[in-house]
């Protein structure tokens, strides 16, 4: 058993930051102790086999991105990053963590979606990894299957008000999912968004000839993403089931979190990088078939509306709670290709598990969040929404040792040819500059990245069986 | 320099619990540790003066009353509690930290309204103390002297819109004082209840010979205490000013406060435990005279409107950031007595620093909030909101070894005759129950109370200058 | 032609009442004089065939009763009111229009549909009647044959959220057809519940032998009508389709009505005199099945919850904009019975075309309305919704003669055995006092009731050919 | 007496209209008939005196601004128009009622102030007059001489939460006026602005070298208009009083106003044409001093911020039930002028008596409201809200013959030298194209503009004793 001592460093929480050393033995952090080292005499650092030098840094616990889609299926192609090349990504960003979707789909039994996804992430990834089990096809067994999550470790799952005919359940499936949930303690995902009603208005569009990826902004309204969101918070009211719903992008979706919340029900949500900085207009709308990139659902919306501010405000007000990535990379050779002359076919989806600390850190510079903050939304709360507070998402003995030292002074210029890592042929977020850099990422307590090297490996990554959240009221 | 190790018990921080020991050298948490205390193969438990077994028992940041105010001037009598016996009952009930309220008034010079509030509390606190302002007369002289605040560490001053004659300040009084304040980074407090309504109703009351207690809670209405905190926000807003309002008990202030957070706005709320838990039908509308144990401003409201439940819900969805006391501690005889026959005689406050603790940690109980709020409300929060966090409301190395070590499997029974040590001759919390216990009470490392004995001193306590608020976005 | 002076009454509009004689010739009036009669010299009181005196009544125009069901096929059997017995308790009452609903199901042709309800109210009415078009079926064939709804002089149609496999309409086809309805101008009306999770509750309950009607009202919560309110207004929203929700019972729904109606959407609703009087408590909560009585749907709400309360209070803020009966009767024996074991069974609907009027003047009487919001609220906003203006719903030159004197010094006592003309075996109305009486009612000029005598005749009343909705911004 | 005969014409109602004839006997109508004029064989046309032909225009009933302020003292000067150039000025707009405002100020008599406002108006009028009357200083006296104010016909009194050390009332002041005025049923109007948080604003503009008529705008910021406007609502809320804003001009104001009425308050608006159609940027910003021209009280307000959409949406909603002009017209020349170098020392006012009836119908044509709503906003309802419904707001029998015949095809160019007969040296709505025109006005039976010329006189207008408002519910 190896141990690490990071001395100098501001150790930063979700309420504060501390000058503390951190002292890890083995996979675990053991103690924060005031620097110096020496305890009643014992110099601690003295007996570590590596010191890390963190000062003028921030140390934090790693983050935990709650939503990726590793090679998933979409559309007759996959996405582009494989566990393993994803999660490697991740870890050079300073993600620790990855909670990834294991599928069910109508017809098909959910504890063979499960161990499906176990056979593709076993043994491939770099940092640790949970699941979310989404529930395609809502019926008997897979109501019935829902018994076992809780002790597989998968304490949450997901439905989907869109996409009809492929994961889509109607409200009288979601009824019923919600109930069995609300008895397990099972926590609900959504993804709100009223399918049917946006297929009509895809439709109508693609026969009009509004084929470009613009119109996928289009056809995905705001008003359907704020009806479906209303609708859920509904369901959830009258079945009594906690609620979080993935991937919010309209302001008007917020109002409708926020009056439940205010309502004191336990609904919560995440927004993802890419509604905060990016939009309907610029990118969604760059000229050609460009705006495939960024064709992800819910869609980028309008800056003129006035969405992205409202992402971020809601941010500050804890409207929305977290901030995930929703990553799901495909290139776009032959995979955003396949929606040429009809955006209806680009498979959705945008890579960014990678860059997710630096952006929400880049908050952190331009005064929008707190770096408290920062760490909440990105760790702490995280952990806290999906079980896995006390193992991760804090610094604090017993807590794995998946630590970040994070350099406010560096710089981090992302781009395809200078820090890209994911399994992708272009960067959706080319040249974005951070005023950071993640200098020195442990995950259990074993340094993945150092000094602008990986140390990491393949299968390094172990199976989260999580907790219920810890999260509600 | 003593030493001191808490061994066992579960560290519950604002967003969640570990099982960790606490060292403690001299005043500082220097460390905190995994359980059983062997790191890197030192025995820090063997090396301490003093081991705590915390087995079992919760290992919390001491609680921060950040609204108090000993032995006050009011009405031609004194608050009844001085700095000593006020601080001592503190410590008995597990909190560490007061913050009380130095007053200047109309004429007055804020300085030397401030130093004679240091000279009743210097040297005669069990505990820590800092202080907030009241600026009870704003002027061009009141004005200048705000400007020394900070550096006297006194980041927060308070305004009243009610007690016309006494401390009220006009709007145009207001709005210049917050312009001063959000300059300097100060800060407002405001007393928000619309005065010069209040005084006309009041008057109506006795005139028509309503003159019980009870009529105090009449006059008062909701209505007016809504109606002066959305005035506040409007001037917060106008002058850019973060506000902080005491006392909320009206269920549509807090709606109030909670649209102007939904705006993004720097408005932060505390109530009090009896806001929570007595109403004005029950107490402040007992038989005779005896509701006047309970007549304080903002008054009790009425369980029937439902203020009660709102405030709790209030706390569970952060449109309430924290739970003060409003001590103000008055006995019946000679005091309270003033006002027979005329409750706007009545001097005005409750006492409550030695049992919020408890009282709260009943909440956890009964299922309201959970056990990290219940430390987040009391004691982090607290800090962070004025300036104090990383000395004070947490548990980390570096931090004063203020701490609570809580038995959940204890109980305290409150009364006069039980476990009462402010100095009243009633107990206006006779007969709670509490499912809990404060078994051990730490100020800067030293115990002041363990096994049910008091050993803390007049004078330990040491006044705090405080920085700047933590929790503005 | 028949010449009519109405002499010495007060005539109430919407905005005001007059003191003003009325002078009917033929079917229209042809003017409103100052009382008197002689006009230059003119003695037109003297050229009348009839004289109708007024004095100390209100002379209003005839109610208009928008939302009616007679003789509508139900699960297996009809409402118990044809177009003659129903159209016949409506005069009695003071009500000289109803808008029936033609019925479109699945599968059937529309212009069949509206062609059998031509020919079941063809010559068998008392009273003036048009059709609104329920469209159970949406698809392009019925989609296109909305396009011919406008010049049949139905410029409404119905769709539901609820009875799945009866009227149901999923979100795709609600989306189209508004889309259709915006474009022709077509008011689009919607029952508001979500029926597919209704359904799922209804039968757990059933399972669970909670088989009583009370269940009814249990398994149609509010939540299930605020949220479909929701979702028809934003799918509205996103069609630019001005919306009409009929029946509404649930405050919540009154809230969502009143949030759209804020932001300037053309969104209307109307809401029924049992949702006004009754609830779950006392009537569908009666012992045994004797709630089978008062099972409709929306259901009855909880008047602890405060819902009646809230709908009159949306009369009065214009939230809710008119006042229909959802007349739907259904005699106990042979009909209602059918549901004995299973309130799903039970036919939905409750009969009240004869009492309305009545039924809203006591609101006049009780203060919860002005006498002039009476007028408005029962005959001149449904004529306006609804096409009618002009004709109907007013008292003016060129409109219908349609008239009703009311006497506020007359009494009603409604029960079976005393005043009930409608064709059911039981009163849901039995026992209610009115301070008010219908003393004479016109319809196109000709007296239809007058001193308790019954004068009208089967086929008097003609088919409305109704515009466009005259309400609209 | 003499007879005038009104045909062809639309007889437009705030509900819909009518194709009818009006007759009309000296001062009154006494009767509306169908076209043709034939009643029962009696040609009431052939007897009358006067035939008006409106064939293709529309009959409304004269316009009614319930907000003037005729020759009013303020700061020194004296607004510039007589109670006979305004009220010629207002005939020839097609308004036949004014409601001016007598003026008590601290110190003076109630009795006093309305009697010199008594002696300005009676016989200078060229139409109808009322009053409000002003309390600017509420005391004993005042309070005592408010009994008296029903019976003088004033039944409405205003109070001002502006102006300190002019007009101001403090809370204390409103509170007690309310109260009073709750009891004798008086309606409560408020000038709602912050005035002492507006004067310090004022102040520290003008210390700062900003003392262009911009910063007029600058001063009077939204939240001040915001404040007051809730402040007014809440102490209305607990004294039961039913309150009428006056020239309301920020968006946020009419969403307190709503929410008010949401909650089923007597709480109503006014707003004017120059908040429909002006902003901060275009007038009050135009270079150098010409933004005096429109500096008023609230001020114009920044389009950017979507005040003026705002407005309408109001007035579509019935947020907003009226709209008046706050007519206070003072030259540039010796009176806007003072205020060179110093915005604080302009006159506040605009002049648009003339022209509100055409402004507002402007709205029809761009679709913003409808005809119906015209005539609603601009008489009925000023009528129904200040007691004279049934006298003046309405054509029907007994009311009083102020019609005006509209015609949708003229056409009216504003300028001071076309179309201005207000006693000012510029004028507010130069360069206001409206596509329609006021052929014909009648005030009491006489026809006071007919094809382009002037038949009033001086003195013809009669003061008007009013009644309790008819608008409450």
């Amino acid at each position: 058993m190896t141990t690490t001592y990071i001395k100098g460093g501001t150790v930063v929480s979700s309420t504060g930051r501390t000058e503390a050393d951190v002292l890890v033995d083995g996979e675990k952090v053991v103690a924060v102790l005031a620097p110096g080292s020496a305890l009643l005499g014992h110099d601690l650092a003295a007996g570590a086999d590596t010191v890390i030098d963190a000062t003028g840094k921030y140390v934090i616990p790693g983050g935990i991105d709650a939503h990726t889609h590793m090679q998933m299926p979409f559309g007759g192609t996959e996405a582009s990053d494989t566990f393993e090349t994803g999660t490697r990504a991740a870890a050079w960003g300073g993600t620790t963590t990855i909670i990834d979707f294991a599928i069910q789909r109508y017809g098909e039994r959910v504890e063979e979606g499960l161990a499906a996804w176990h056979d593709k992430a076993g043994g491939n990834c770099a940092i640790d990894y949970g699941f979310h089990q989404i529930i395609g096809g809502v019926d008997e067994f897979s109501l019935k299957a829902m018994e076992t999550l809780v002790d597989e470790g998968v304490s949450s799952y997901k439905l989907f008000m869109a996409y009809p005919g492929v994961f889509y359940s109607d409200d009288a499936q979601i009824l019923q999912a919600m109930q069995k949930a609300a008895d397990l303690g099972l926590l609900t995902m959504m993804h709100a968004e009223n399918g049917p009603a946006i297929d009509v208005l895809a439709e109508q569009l693609y026969n009009q000839g509004k084929t470009d990826p613009y119109y996928h902004g289009i056809a995905r309204a705001w008003q359907m993403e704020e009806e479906a969101t209303h609708r859920a918070i509904m369901l959830a009211d009258v079945t009594n089931a906690p609620l979080y719903v993935v991937h919010v992008s309209a302001k008007q979706a917020v109002e409708q979190l926020a009056a439940a919340r205010g309502r004191g029900k336990n609904v919560f949500a995440e927004t993802c990088p890419q509604y905060l900085y990016l939009s309907l207009e610029e990118q969604l709308g760059a000229p050609g078939f460009e705006g495939a990139k960024w064709v992800c659902s819910t869609p980028l919306r309008s800056r003129e509306e006035g969405h992205q501010d409202a992402m971020w405000q809601g941010l500050r007000t804890n409207d929305l709670q977290m901030v995930s990535t929703d990553h799901c990379p495909f290139c776009m050779k032959d995979q955003k290709e396949l929606g040429i002359g009809d955006f209806r076919a680009i498979p959705n989806g945008i890579g960014s598990v990678e860059h997710r600390m630096n952006l929400m850190y880049q908050g952190v510079v331009t005064g929008q969040i707190s770096l408290e903050r920062w760490v909440e939304l990105t760790s702490t709360t995280p952990a806290r929404m999906f079980g896995l507070y006390g193992t991760k998402g804090v610094i604090a003995p017993g807590a794995d040792a998946d630590i970040v030292v994070y350099d406010p002074n560096g710089h981090t210029s992302i781009g395809l040819e200078k820090t890209h890592h994911m399994n992708m042929d272009y960067a959706a977020w080319e040249g974005f500059e951070i005023d950071g850099h993640v200098d020195t990422v442990l995950s259990r307590g074993r340094v993945l990245v150092d000094g602008g090297e990986y140390h990491g490996s393949t299968g390094h990554g172990r199976y989260l069986k999580r907790g219920l959240s810890q999260y509600l009221v």
